[in-house]
């Protein structure tokens, strides 16, 4: 923790982008010594349904981060009202594509998609995004290996550790439960028993948060976790990117994170910021994972 | 709670055996419906390598459940020294087997075969003990339906609702995430927001026990939790069964479960013995689990 002479004790502020240039350099270089080891690069294609102007933009983030390691990745643009049979098609020939090491469908699909059927039909083998069920459910159970572990959740734990923060015997509290950060963090956590006490809240939080030496946010709700939330010296990884209006910026919204960072700042000790915290890590786990999935596929160490 | 002039309060000890009942009598109504509207039975399958006594025990209460309600079952039992490819090919014919709607591969498996393997290879659609990783990963996932509930998890909640115990709003602790109970039972609770709180624990678990107005342990050590874990009024809920030696008994060993239930018995509003709790509601889920997978294959409701 910093002191600041005018405002008081300030957090340290984890500088996502520095730790997400690490892992790409770390991704670059093995793909490099795969390409001279095996002749092959791995191989990203995102299945893009539709004309949404945010998942264009967050597809070709993904795309750009792929050129930057070296993974060769493409995108397969539908129509938003494509059938459903269209879609599975494409997906299913993906799945067969030994070429193809990652494969992820762009959400959220138009409605008249169905989106489970669609996720189930995706090969297990290939799902980098790790939302697959059966990666879940290995994730879930003791003793088992999901082949692929949601990036945001893994990108949290990574984010600690290279933080050096030890997790082990620590009060960790997780608000939030969904299949991209909250569900697989948490198991991730209990299933390592790293921490002494995990939990989902859904009532009264604040009362739980108090007690935690490490917060993690995931509910999609714009400033919910107040300075007074947090026990002095916590840990804040805020993994929430919420749009808010803003009619002073270019594109009339600013981006904020579950977590009131003016307030929060002053009471943790390390706090992740939205935007350049937790984002730009989550990018490069996805590369992370792609690599995986190539090297498991050609059977290299 | 009731009071005792010499002892002082007692919980209400729930009857495990009398809710079986009721769920057989259901499962057995519902048989006799299906037979009539679309001549068909449930059929389960019970793999069984080795000749351990206990898994013969286990499978032979299971049989003679099934019998009971009219569930049609076999088990194809195989030596203790077969080989993967042998228990794989039988699974997979009763994968495809259409007249089949269970298939329980009776555990623990001889050393040498890879259990992992054998489960992943089970059909979804015929998990009626809910192990499989893709119905674990659907029960984790928020807004996804698994398949199957694994038997003793949905017993807990079963014994919860028939005893008139209201989950909602409540602390819930489950000690223990075994795949067999504390996992599931932990999912099925946070997903449906019944619990205000529900946690794992690894240490001092009597520090959180003693908020809790639910606790449901999982943790296979005889009289693990005892009477001052507990918050007065509390509702216990015992999945465990454990043998401890016993030289006056026939069989050399009685079962105890996880509570000390001599003390807790004083402490409880409401506790489940062991024996005679939940083991015999679990024997009822499989038998429920098997009629909703025949009912599906047979698209009867």
């Amino acid at each position: 923790m910093h002191f600041d002479a005018v405002d008081g004790p300030s957090a340290e502020i984890i500088d996502g982008k520095s730790i997400a240039a690490i892992i790409k350099s770390q991704v670059a270089i093995e793909i490099m010594r795969m390409k001279d080891a095996v002749g092959k690069q791995p191989c990203l294609v995102i299945v893009l349904v539709g004309e949404r102007d945010d998942s264009h933009s967050f597809v070709h983030t993904k795309i750009k981060a792929c050129d930057e390691v070296g993974i060769s990745s493409s995108i397969v643009e539908l129509h938003a009202d494509c059938t459903e049979v269209e879609v599975l098609h494409v997906v299913s020939n993906l799945n067969k594509d030994p070429s193809v090491h990652g494969v992820i469908v762009q959400l959220p699909l138009p409605e008249h998609l169905d989106k489970e059927k669609i996720m189930d039909v995706s090969n297990p083998e290939k799902d980098v995004d790790g939302f697959h069920p059966s990666n879940m459910g290995c994730l879930a159970i003791k003793g088992r290996e999901p082949l692929f572990v949601p990036c945001a959740a893994k990108s949290c734990i990574d984010v600690l550790l290279r933080s050096g923060i030890e997790v082990s015997g620590k009060n960790v509290v997780v608000i939030g439960r969904s299949k991209i950060v909250g569900l697989p963090v948490s198991l991730l956590l209990q299933a390592s028993s790293h921490c002494e006490f995990c939990a989902f809240i859904h009532q009264n939080p604040q009362e739980i948060t108090l007690e935690a030496d490490i917060v993690i946010t995931d509910v999609g709700v714009p400033n919910m976790v107040r300075g007074n939330w947090l026990k002095p010296g916590a840990v804040v990884i805020d993994t929430g990117t919420n749009a808010v209006k803003d009619p002073n910026r270019e594109h009339g919204f600013h981006l904020t994170g579950d977590v009131c960072f003016e307030e929060a700042v002053k009471v943790a000790s390390i706090i992740t910021p939205v935007p350049g915290g937790l984002g730009p890590v989550t990018i490069s786990t996805l590369l992370s994972n792609t690599l995986d999935s190539a090297k498991r596929a050609y059977k290299f160490v």
